[in-house]
């Protein structure tokens, strides 16, 4: 029974940042090796960030990928750490084109390279677009175990690399990961590690990204598991952690590399089918033939408690908003104080990712806004500790009402958009972030002013339908209600009737359904594909399944951002395009 | 030698609009059998419009689609068009997923139905994000002369379905295309047709959408091409036309249905390698197997001028501004005209696309606004006939500035968005569609308000550099002085110092380096993937490049809509996705 010590270092990586990620490497694997780690495992496109988007197609930036690799090999030799195998996520490129792959290295030098097989391309991932699918399967023997390598996608399609890792016989698997969170994810990832780790034969050691990255969170939740289906340990979700375990591992001494092919489940793609798919090249490297010594292994790592489910997206938003501040150089944030249930969750949100002195929350009323509205919004602000001022914006929307002569819905909407020329002054006058409040019930209905409340460079509930909204509202405030703390959310702005106060009296529902409905038929609509005829069966009234329908067709959101099928990801900013997104990369000067 | 009159119907559909789709191919086919024509053929996803990006994934869409051309074959035969051979693109769906179809409709039925090849993924298309692909090829047999059917990208990469038609016979090839215009985009499609021509063995007539649809521009351009490389035949550019030709065609009688794969070129993707790719499945169908009777071929069509390049980025601009318009039910523009050239050409290209009435230019100075500026927008409206509003915005401006203590940058654009929030409200109030006059160059390095002077639905010259700007004008210019009619833009437009005049005496220069350089720069950077490296050896001044690349490094424009390679497509909106799309497709209520 060889042993053998794997590290997983559940890490946050920054796209472009080549040599910042670098760095973090050495340090998280000195940590490791400190720990007596003989393999120690980063999470996919560790190096270069992920996504990295349309940044892969530029030659210079494959080339800066590549050599940060070998650099790092020697670093990590230098530095003591070349008797550990090191797994490296990188982009790389050759002559068949931009590959997404993973290194090993050992001994100051790049052992062997795996190019990811399975290109994911739907939902968030655009990877046929980027890379070039690889075919190779590189074994590495390491202290008398057999260990071979896969990437994420890999393990979601049947019939794939691990089928024939577990044919040619391998001790274990290394999984590196760049795998978004979705509501209850790890639902679908536990049974699925599982079973791959069946089909391999062998135990996976499955490491993924933690943090966010512009339009997606990981929650990192790695995990090993075991052939027989048992899980031996799982790190905690949206924290960085190194997860180190000792294995004892069947077998060793495998020597075959026959992986013709044969038959594959139904439905895998029509060109992953038997003959349509060139046999794997399988590359069986030796490091070190003979297993350890054997060793006391370490006591086994504490098991995190499970997040509730609000819980678990609480600390996804939260993560979007730290890490898309953080990662874009921002150390405040803006935006409008309504009053109401979005800008308050908002605001709870990043005082939590944030602290409550890197919130500057602004007061913007018009002649329509009530009373309430006004001391909610300065209630929230003395609730979470964070700045507030009061800017109103009516002088500036009546200039712009007599002198265009505007009516009815222009002049609702210049009042949202005087307060975006304000959130904006502010945020270039002293160089906060704007956020943006909008919810995805009322994005997905076009319930907003394009260029008004819809301003900012990252939306944080923009994937949260209305009615989760409250649902986090209650959960968080009843959070700090256990720990003792102040409530931070204003009891009245989770009651009160949510309205946009641009004309006297106004409330949601004279233009849109209760939220209620209006989020279950949204729910089928958007997310489950279902078709008009579909849900009338499914017992909506006709009438109103009609209207909220052209509500939704006629937004500028129908085709581009919810393709039927999504989930709620709560990525940040869905598949818009519109606001800016981190680089960290810059053209090597001399 | 057996004689086929072949109408290649070059059409502009509409994204979603299936039924209007259909009626339109229902009246070409109509007036192409009037002609006699044997076969009449529209282009890729005529009936669907191309592209519909995410709502390709919509079931119900899909089965939109599929009713409405067995609906169609029915009503042509209805029609008296029962005996033409129609070839008609399509949306598809079964059990292997979304496909890019084209059926071929005869006698009241779909006789077949191709399934495209090879499916793009750069670029401006994500073709395998939504469809899967096809490996049968169809071919039918028509008075004697055997067709086969492919898509557009079939003939962009090597080794592909006419290969294959070449080695098993046919006599004819329709190749139907939504091929998206590109500057000097036919050097490249002509010696291509041919010389798949020339691989089949048989002449390919190939016909390309045209009209806009939302980013992409379609010009046209279709033709026939003989196997010995002459053109027969070719339709003007960014017009409708009906092309009808007379074909005398060699050989007939093939009964090959062998295609195993041989060796093919270097360079093709893996999965399209000998031994990779299940051996195609050709069908051959017999409809009329006897040649007609000899007669008298028609006259050949006259063959169009070819547009000199800046005539057809002209063209193509206009077409863009028209088509967004119109799609989107618009029946007039608004934007601010500065009295600079980037507005004055925008108003040009509108004037031409929709007529001056359909125009109502907005000046709106601020107190640093030049009087030359003032008297030079109101002198293009003058001389294009259009409407003419003057809205100063110094006073909100103020208001902007002393209440919330701007200064610098922040006074710059309260400037820029007080325009914005001006003309939003003459859109909302009045029904006019923004138009956004910013061009490629000052979006590449950010030189734009964000919310301010970018506000708008679509960007007639955001993929223009600045340098062709002024080459349009100058053309327009002296295009209308050759017709004797005046010349759209004041020369004063074209030959000042460019200036945002957001500060006293402020020129572009103060910020950017002078625009021929910069325009050569971002060439070489952004199109032509050029390293900092590359561009220094190419003789540019160091400091300068480096202060380009970050200014280009630092724009949110840098990953996601320049990615390496792109060409001047003037595509519309390129990569970005802040606004709305046309989408005419409704769900089917009973």
């Amino acid at each position: 029974m060889p042993q053998l010590r794997i590290a997983l270092a559940q890490v946050n990586a920054c796209a472009g940042d080549i040599s910042g990620n670098s760095s973090m490497v050495l340090d998280w694997t000195r940590r490791a090796v400190r720990e007596g780690a003989h393999v120690v495992a980063f999470p996919e496109m560790v190096l270069s960030g992920y996504p990295v988007e349309d940044l892969a197609l530029r030659k210079s930036f494959a080339a800066a990928n590549r050599s940060e690799v070998d650099a790092l090999a020697l670093r990590l030799h230098e530095a003591g750490c070349g008797d550990a195998v090191v797994v490296v996520g990188h982009l790389d490129r050759d002559d068949e084109g931009v590959r997404n792959a993973a290194s090993l290295l050992h001994g100051g030098e790049v052992v062997t390279t795996y190019y990811k097989h399975h290109l994911p391309n739907y939902g968030v991932f655009d990877e046929a677009r980027y890379f070039a699918p690889g075919y190779d399967l590189p074994i590495v023997r390491l202290h008398g175990v057999d260990i071979g390598v896969v990437i994420c996608e890999d393990i979601w399609q049947n019939g794939g690399p691990v089928t024939a890792l577990g044919r040619v016989g391998v001790d274990a698997v290394v999984c590196i990961n760049g795998s978004p969170y979705e509501l209850a994810k790890d639902d679908q990832r536990t049974p699925l590690v599982t079973r791959r780790a069946a089909e391999a034969g062998a135990p996976m050691a499955y490491v993924n990204l933690v943090g966010a990255q512009d339009e997606l969170v990981f929650d990192g939740d790695s995990l090993i598991a075991t052939p027989e289906g048992g899980i031996l340990a799982r790190a905690p979700q949206f924290v960085e952690h190194l997860m180190v375990h000792d294995l004892d591992l069947t077998g060793g001494g495998h020597t075959s590399t026959d992986t013709s092919p044969e038959p594959v489940e139904e439905g895998t793609p029509l060109h992953f089918r038997p003959g349509a798919l060139p046999a794997f090249d399988v590359e069986r490297i030796t490091l070190q033939p003979e297993p350890l010594p054997i060793y006391e292994p370490m006591p086994l790592p504490s098991t995190p408690e499970p997040l509730s489910d609000v819980a678990e997206v609480w600390s996804a938003l939260v993560t979007g908003v730290r890490d898309y501040a953080h990662k874009n150089g921002f150390r405040s944030v803006t935006f409008g104080f309504s009053g109401g249930i979005d800008s308050a969750v908002c605001a709870a949100l990043t005082a939590d990712a944030l602290g409550p002195d890197a919130l500057y929350g602004v007061s913007m009323p018009s002649k329509y806004s009530t009373e309430h509205s006004r001391s909610d919004a300065a209630e929230l602000a003395r609730r979470l500790g964070c700045h507030f001022e009061e800017h109103p914006v009516g002088d500036m929307v009546e200039m712009f009402v007599d002198r265009l002569g505007l009516t009815g819905l222009a002049e609702e909407n210049v009042q949202a958009r005087c307060r975006g020329v304000t959130v904006m002054a502010l945020s270039n006058q002293h160089g906060h972030l704007v956020l943006t409040p909008g919810n995805k019930t009322e994005l997905a209905v076009g319930y907003s002013t394009i260029y008004g409340d819809s301003v900012g460079g990252f939306a944080p509930i923009k994937d949260v339908p209305k009615t989760l909204v409250w649902r986090l509202a209650r959960w968080r405030n009843a959070e700090a209600e256990k720990r003792g703390e102040t409530p931070p959310i204003p009891e009245n702005s989770i009651s009160k009737a949510p309205s946009a106060e641009l004309r006297p009296g106004q409330v949601d529902t004279d233009s849109l359904p209760p939220y209620e409905t209006l989020d279950e038929i949204l729910d089928g609509y958007v997310e489950g594909d279902h078709s008009y005829a579909d849900l009338v069966a499914a017992g909506f009234d006709a009438d109103l399944v009609e209207r909220v329908l052209q509500m939704v067709d006629r937004s500028e959101y129908k085709r581009r951002q919810y393709p039927p099928g999504t989930k709620i990801s709560l990525k940040a900013f869905g598949r818009d395009r519109r606001l800016p997104v981190t680089n960290r990369w810059r053209e090597v000067r001399p």
